[in-house]
């Protein structure tokens, strides 16, 4: 059997007009921004009169600790989306926006797989809307207005050594992590330390999408913190006066794009920002657009449940309002397997007695959600290579923490191979068992909502940091920012700090190295792993191979 | 009288839905591609299908040395499309595309003003379609592909001292003229001088505005040179691979911006190379389709007519096959009175002598158009200071070297006020008179090519340079790239290479200080002045003002 690449499967899709895909959820041409017969702003406009319908209900589609074997937690969100439209329901899901630098590195897009995905692929994968580039031009004004301001007198007295915010660029690009700007003489400014993240990492993406309108946006803007003065007070966007010309430039970025699974269903796509750095959900402004329109609404978070998950609850939810009303929590038996302790080349070949072992980690993400009051269901997203034994286990392993379980195959089938999750999501989310509440209330001190995050929710004995971390803690809490959620950065292969220790560990400490203010996107980071903030390219990067085909076709994006 | 800004006029404008404005010029509805209402990229299928149509008449819009008192070049452009329009010949014009960069510093945008501007003027000053975006993303990747090439072992012997090839950003931004790259250790790859050009700088957006399609797009952006080997062989976009992944991302910015001026008439706005780094003018690709879709197709070539329209001649239509009918020559009576050694702010008052004076600029510039073989008229844009005795002597200047003046008011009047020019163009442009010949010969030696545009147009006594500059004419002559033909970078204020010398100053040398290889765009650039690859922001840069009011709108963008 020869298996069809996702480009293939995408380029053979039957596209529908956009605004054919906007009549099924009853957006009116005129609230379509058009770019291309098959992508479509939503108008500001339109969104503002629809604010006051009635939500449906949320679903979060989230994952057990990832594993190399992957686990495909967009495609089961494309999946379930289709899934809940062939049962008759009216239902859309909303996911992040893929980067364009690593579709030319290893990854390729974040469109879905198989036959659950969301096309154009293409143009998804590449400039989009161009929101991505709309967040580096905001990045990179600001960049350059701070960098101005000290040429010309420099009257905020920012201190070259203290400032905070870099450059940006979509780009996997190693040679940009570090650099020394500004050289070359008088004319070119004062030289200093600086250095380039890729663009999902900019504290500009994380407040794209929790702004709730533009004035909240161009407010959030305006309270980034850019640097220090010598005597260590914070300077803002705002004494640059750079807000105001940073939103409009966002002022499009903001409205969410609408595009269509193979199978014709609404999405909207909108806002990537990084899980580590941040919270690693689409945004705000869409899924609360969704919700109006649509009586089922199907959204993902980044990485596992322990991370993803958990920011999408403390963060997004908390801030938004939103109110969740049930999880799905996506695994498949090889990720199971490696789980219990199998090697990557060791997958093939049935090994029930590994998977049960590795379901510890898929239970305890399952008794997590209910730490929040989501009532969890485990969708398996099946393999060619899954046996009955196999996939039982899995299914045992989930009851027995009183979760039910499905097989679905709509990698391969479509919506059609995902019917039966469907069915018990829209039960779930229907039956009112849902009592959403954040891990921890917004008065704890900082401290001791990181200790909260790591024994709740690592089920680690605790945290530790240097003196000089808890003087950062201590620093924060006192100047005013006590209230603002934890945002943690830390590996997402493991509910502890070491990425090799699977499975479902107990008692481990989760040293915090840094703590980091995102003073506009109203979080605090608590590094406790290694940040990517700049990807590199591999020895041979995909875009050696990605060309136009002779009949104008995109060849290897992926 | 209250006078309304640019902006205030743009958004009174009564605009018409972009397939409507496609109905003009018989673009159907299914050729469009759509970026909101008012902007829409016209289809490669669409260009392909229309290639073998005759060609419309092609009028270049030119001007005299510029003055810091402006001289209205894009605003003409603009209007006189307007004016064929209105005594009812089928006409569009061709624009290039604003920079995103310098809206925030001092400039502003380019798509006109007063009465004769291109709508929707925010969208067009802002992120348009995203040509630029797409641009930025296709050089930084070739760089960060380079910096890659040498962290894994660097196969093709790259000299980290002689990689020519920069990184861009479509921002004013001196900080990032001159950087060192790669610090912070070995997974960061090696240190190295770099630095950041803006977009419009890149070789990539000339190439983008030379290209006949996407085929040819390829294989110049392979033919770039990035670099040398210690031994100084070039090393090529295509030796890294680069150039299908460049194609790639420069797919839909291939294609041309449809848009409407005040008046509802057709515009393509479409690249927008720096006219000094490179030639200046909007893409072949919405030339040539213009001239298949309008009777009558204006354009614009950046700076004075030494600069502008010689390049315009002597690369773009040598290399696109284009045969313009005529040149509008751009003057005011202000500028003519700089010309003639007024200070500007001395400019108040009749001064019929200093005009009379300022006029041999003028009339040089007219000269020079017919050794091209294009038969010239003078375009006076009219000023509400401007007296008639000084208008007459502006005509009076252009009748002793042959040419026609009309007194043009588009600025204040719209079409209505550039009729009589309108009228004269198109008589000029069906009489026949043209005959366009390139100035030099493709076979003349690089050398002697540079001579003949500084004693021809300049007229200078000729050209200068150092042993190590004439080195490298002949090395670029004896590594085969002979044939290209020169593009001239030069201050756009005198025919000399002193920006004070005004007027029209003879026997001057043309000291050349630097000969560049553009193998990509195809040609040599020739540096006899400062060039201008990175700008930065005033003291007071105007995204200090630019936000959105209340109402949504964009203030103190212009």
């Amino acid at each position: 059997m020869t298996v069809k690449s996702d480009i293939e499967i995408a380029r053979e899709a039957k596209m529908k007009p956009i605004s054919q895909v906007g009549e099924k959820i009853a957006v009116p041409g005129d609230a379509l921004l058009n770019y291309g017969p098959y992508k479509a702003k939503i108008s500001a406009e339109f969104i503002n009169s629809v604010k006051d319908r009635p939500d449906g209900k949320l679903i979060l589609v989230t994952a057990i600790s990832p594993t190399p074997a992957g686990e495909g937690k967009t495609t089961t969100t494309v999946g379930l989306g289709d899934g809940l439209n062939r049962i008759g329901k009216k239902a859309m899901s909303c996911l992040r926006e893929p980067s364009l630098g690593p579709c030319f590195g290893v990854k390729g897009g974040a469109a879905g797989g198989g036959y659950a995905q969301v096309v154009p692929m293409e143009d998804i994968n590449l400039h989009f809307t161009g929101d991505f580039h709309a967040i580096t031009s905001a990045n990179n004004l600001l960049a350059a207005m701070i960098d101005n301001h000290i040429y010309w007198g420099n009257k905020l007295g920012l201190d070259e050594r203290r400032i905070t915010w870099r450059r940006v660029i979509d780009m996997n690009d190693r040679a940009l992590r570090s650099i020394v700007n500004s050289l070359g003489g008088v004319s070119n400014g004062f030289p200093r330390q600086d250095g380039f993240d890729i663009t999902v990492a900019s504290e500009v993406m994380a407040i794209l999408c929790l702004a709730s309108d533009l004035k909240d946006l161009q407010r959030r803007l305006g309270n980034i913190v850019v640097g220090y003065t010598r005597d260590k007070k914070a300077v803002l966007a705002r004494d640059l006066k750079a807000d105001g010309a940073m939103t409009v430039l966002l002022k499009d970025a903001l409205m969410p794009n609408l595009v269509q699974t193979l199978e014709n269903n609404p999405v909207f796509i909108h806002g990537g920002p990084f899980a580590n750095i941040a919270h690693g959900c689409n945004s705000v402004l869409a899924t609360k657009t969704a919700l109006k329109l649509a009586d089922y609404v199907v959204t993902e978070a980044g990485f596992g449940a322990d991370l993803g998950a958990e920011k999408f609850l403390d963060i997004k939810c908390r801030m938004a309002g939103l109110k969740p009303d049930a999880a799905v929590i996506v695994t498949t038996v090889r990720a199971m397997k490696m789980h219990g302790g199998v090697a990557k080349n060791d997958l093939k070949g049935e090994n029930v007695a590994a998977v049960a072992k590795g379901c510890e980690n898929l239970k305890r993400h399952i008794e997590n959600m209910r730490k929040f009051g989501l009532p969890p269901v485990v969708a398996i997203n099946q393999f060619i290579t899954d046996t009955d034994a196999e996939i039982d286990a899995v299914r045992e392993a989930a009851e027995s923490v009183g979760a039910k379980a499905f097989l679905c195959s709509h990698w391969a089938n479509g919506g059609a191979g995902i019917e039966d999750l469907a069915r018990y999501v829209a039960e779930l989310a229907d039956s009112g068992q849902a009592d959403f509440k954040p891990l921890y209330p917004d008065d704890m001190p900082l401290w001791d909502k990181m200790n909260t995050i790591a024994t709740e929710i690592y089920r680690a004995s605790g945290i530790t940091a240097s003196a000089s971390v808890k003087a950062q803690f201590k620093d924060l809490q006192d100047a005013g920012y006590g209230h603002l959620p934890i945002c943690v950065a830390k590996t997402q292969y493991s509910f502890s700090t070491d990425p090799n220790l699977r499975g479902a560990p107990t008692g481990h400490e989760v040293p915090v190295r840094e703590v980091i203010l995102a003073a506009g996107a109203e979080f605090i980071v608590a590094v406790a792993g290694d940040i990517m903030r700049m990807p590199g390219l591999p020895s041979v990067p995909s875009a050696e191979a990605i060309r136009l085909n002779d009949q104008g076709h995109i060849e290897n994006l992926s």
